[in-house]
């Protein structure tokens, strides 16, 4: 019943999402958008998984700040398909971390969309701030290269 | 796993989202307009759920088209939440077929919109057209008033 | 080059936006959710244009959340038309107002969606609070009826 | 009066586009997502001038998929503010091309997002096709390089 329950696996987090009319546009596939969208579910999946989820980085005053997205559309999701989202952690750094998603249709295991975002922590004046030192100690082993 | 799982209730059918960042505004809470999607998703969860899948309504040629749409908001999602969305079918037509959504804040029950919407049954022209006898007769018990 | 620009006339306000392809969905039109977001930038409009604008508002501290929006949907917009919104201010009480909006098709004058919303203004802490004097007074003699 | 209305330039073709509430997110700034929208109406605006709109080009049975997005967020547009879109066509090839765009905030000339998108042209089965020759032979001059 919990939506969006994330399974952790190996190298990340899977997450689930079934289409929604409102994604589609009139080219009969999901507006190339959102994807960026489904990426923040599987990242936000993957830190309330390994580590304090997002709400809690931001109550401790730490905001994640999306600096680069890169998308690469291989295939249109359609609508009430489900899309699995595999999210991985890829790099690490004091003030930085890139994560990288490939996104499949979930029947027929077809690669959708690959994607990486790299995001920057920021203090509550917006600008690039550490990111505190327990969340990085939780998430400096969940990191995979290549 | 299967994301936006129904619940099938004695009245309708219950599905759970949880808010995501894309659906938040600057006022800190769900922008007004991202509650009709989410009743579209228990509407569809409740087609999916008691008859043909939307999805398939619309293999057969039949498209269903909202024709009337009203919501009452008490008060705001935030982000990371989940919301429950209680439909139910409050009227059923030859051409036509009427909705009722209660959305609740899951953790503490509070109500925070009521909505209805009416559909209207089109053929693949766009005019209005009978619902097809057997989709009406599985919805037909289903219908609650009040 | 303005965008959003409006014109002000005997009854309101008059915007024209134009369907974008996110908008659109895989029905080939305007997802219904939509025409909310046209409805406040014709809010918004009549606001900039008549009053203090919507953001100077809220730098003064009034928030206006909606409480209530009713459409009737009588055709569906598609991508790269011109929408036109016409807006009216229809009823202004101590703390809330009410917005109608007709939309049309540009090029045909077809009309697409009738619509209102009520706003109610709140204090920076979300309790209802009288509208600020001086916006009502700029607004009172605006309101028309029927 | 007619929304989205471009400039052309020497380089490419520029359109202010206003930030909407539904754009924003609980940051205060908009969502990232929303960014690619705006490029769209960048390219589309580009297409618009300079040869058939790309509603004409898909009349004419090309569809061009987004297969390649990337951007570099550098600040954050806010509610209500006016940005200016730049776009760019950098790369014209047989079955593909490339568009860049630079996004300021047009008070302060402050650039908020550099993107690029690639798009294929594909036949209305959805499998890559040359663009028609008529389009090339109007984008080819117009293509800008670095």
């Amino acid at each position: 019943m919990s939506p969006d329950a994330p399974t952790v696996t190996a190298d990340g987090v899977t997450v689930d999402v079934r289409v929604r009319y409102a994604e589609t546009d009139r080219m009969g596939v999901v507006y190339h958008a959102n994807y960026l969208v489904w990426c923040e579910i599987g990242r936000t999946a993957f830190l309330r998984a390994h580590a304090e989820s997002y709400a809690h980085l931001e109550t401790d005053g730490v905001v994640l700040a999306v600096s680069e997205a890169s998308l690469r559309y291989h295939a249109g999701a359609r609508y009430d398909e489900v899309v699995r989202v595999d999210t991985r952690l890829t790099a690490l750094r004091s003030r930085l971390m890139r994560f990288e998603y490939v996104l499949t249709r979930l029947e027929t295991g077809e690669r959708l969309v690959t994607a990486s975002t790299t995001l920057v922590s920021l203090d509550p004046n917006g600008r690039t701030a550490a990111l505190p030192p327990a969340v990085r100690a939780v998430l400096a082993p969940l990191v995979r290269h290549g």
